[in-house]
């Protein structure tokens, strides 16, 4: 039985709400795309393929319904700003719509495709290790963050499967927790080896050289490879580059905004005081406190040691390999 | 009325149980040399400087109730294992008790020679800053790290007291979050500036530009400028060192380990791993789950700019610096 954030039955959204995890497993149901866009606003499914995907059964429950789909398409799109997985799946379905194709199996499609995606960034990955790794994570790229297998997590998958020795650190990844709640949740439920740590205890172990390689997912990657990650990652990343550790990005190709030309045109999503100074209903600091939070960060491509697609892995100049693959699109 | 972790009043030593703020105040009585052993360990007070002084006043519950003081002063120094000040003041009051002196008057002058101490850091400091600047700090080495004033924050009052315009962000500092709960609390009581965000903000921030300056405190500063302090402080040296952002440490001339010639030799304390896992009572991550609890890290001197101590300024090469202020003491 594997870990997947969402399921599609008797045409319905069922999406495992990632608030609650590990605690408990609710699984919210959606009918309608708003409730599907509700759900991704507050945050029951995260993860940027995995927003795309469920965007894309949105527009499929709005088509079944009768309902507006361009109106449909913008309350979606509007529900999260930094990923652009769900622009990407929405649009998908908008030109599947005029092309007269049964927008459900158009959202099965996306969803089984995300899947086998995740596959083959893992096996072009996994050739990134060594044959015993300690690989440290930020944030859950793993089978919650998309329809299945994950995409950094997919990497660390793949190469156990392929008989390589790994190990994972997970970042706790403030103030969502991601990586607590969920990273090492879904890999304890694999068997594989993982320790938690918080956000901050990251460079005390890249100082002792625990760390073989550092991969985490994506949520935007501009065309000069500048990545939107989870905030944390750029600190990460300046890290992983002080102490001469790789730095790798897995994400599939979706996530790649060709029409983005650098970080800087990336929108940083800032999202509610509450959800740094409360953790799971308890207050952590004063009332009255003033408070940031960026949700994500980006680093820049010069950090960034290789890109891992499900169409291969990427090297610096990212400018050049990225339109490469762009072009092969066009061209397939 | 100025924030202070402990007051001694008829004979007892009072410890606000910074384990409870912002949420609650509460005083924990003790009476025993034994009582102010625990909690050390339990962090009801913690703070290199407050810890030296609460076990000053330990040794002097000692003395008056004729405890064996070799006894009290070895319970004492193992509550806790990387701040060097603990041991410092223990052994200052066995001197002190060898010479026939009063130890309640000895550990009442520790107590106000610590205020004093920071006072004098804070004018120090304060020279450091310019006329509007933006200070990041980590955990909290504030009045409830101390006697009262504090390091890192005794350099941000004193800077304002004259008359500079001085912004704070605070980390809130995973797992205890001294900073959420102590240093956001203490600094919103004097009406300073202060913005709290995840630890794993700041290199977005540094990115950003935000910060003219780090300010933080120490737990045990090697004779080669080694400085051990709590988890995390180490990434943000590394982050200040990327962006060309100063790094200061502050600190009374107590916490200077001349005995100890680099970080390595420091002792790094592993704490729970129930710490980690549960915020105020409620757990967030899997049962089962493995975790690593280092409480401090060592940033290495090269990546400090300069430690701020009662004593003045010290630059490097902090070997010279330290030494020339050792053999000061030795002279004065």
């Amino acid at each position: 039985m594997h870990v997947t954030p969402l399921r599609w039955e008797g045409g319905v959204l069922f999406l495992l709400d990632q608030r609650l995890l590990p605690r408990e497993e609710i699984w919210v149901a959606c009918r309608t795309a708003n409730e599907v866009a509700a759900s991704i606003a507050t945050m029951v499914v995260r993860g940027a393929p995995a927003i795309g995907v469920a965007a894309a059964y949105g527009m499929a429950l709005a088509a079944e319904r009768g309902d507006d789909l361009d109106d449909a398409a913008s309350t979606l799109k509007r529900a999260r700003p930094t990923a652009v997985n769900l622009a990407w799946a929405v649009d998908r379905m908008l030109r599947a719509s005029r092309a007269g194709a049964d927008l459900t199996r158009e959202a099965e499609l996306i969803h089984r495709e995300d899947v086998e995606a995740n596959m083959r960034i893992g096996r072009h990955g996994a050739q990134l290790l060594g044959e015993r790794a300690t690989v440290l994570t930020h944030c859950n790229a793993g089978a919650l963050a998309t329809a299945g297998y994950g995409t950094a997590l997919g990497v660390i998958r793949a190469a156990i499967e392929g008989g390589k020795h790994v190990a994972v650190f997970a970042d706790e990844t403030r103030p969502y927790l991601q990586g607590a709640r969920l990273t090492a949740w879904e890999l304890q439920q694999d068997g594989i080896d993982v320790t938690l740590i918080t956000d901050n205890m990251a460079g005390h172990f890249f100082q002792q050289n625990r760390f073989d390689a550092v991969i985490v997912g994506a949520d935007r990657i501009a065309a000069n490879g500048d990545t939107a990650n989870k905030i944390g990652t750029y600190t990460v990343a300046v890290l992983a580059h002080a102490h001469d550790v790789p730095f790798y990005v897995a994400a599939p190709i979706s996530t790649i905004d060709p029409d983005c030309p650098d970080g800087t045109a990336i929108p940083i999503e800032e999202r509610s005081a509450q959800e740094v100074v409360e953790v799971f209903g308890s207050r952590v600091a004063p009332e009255g406190i003033a408070v940031r939070h960026p949700a994500f960060d980006v680093t820049p491509a010069r950090l960034v040691s290789a890109i891992i697609t499900d169409r291969g892995v990427l090297r610096a100049p990212y400018e050049s390999s990225i339109a490469a693959l762009f072009e092969e699109r066009v061209h397939a």
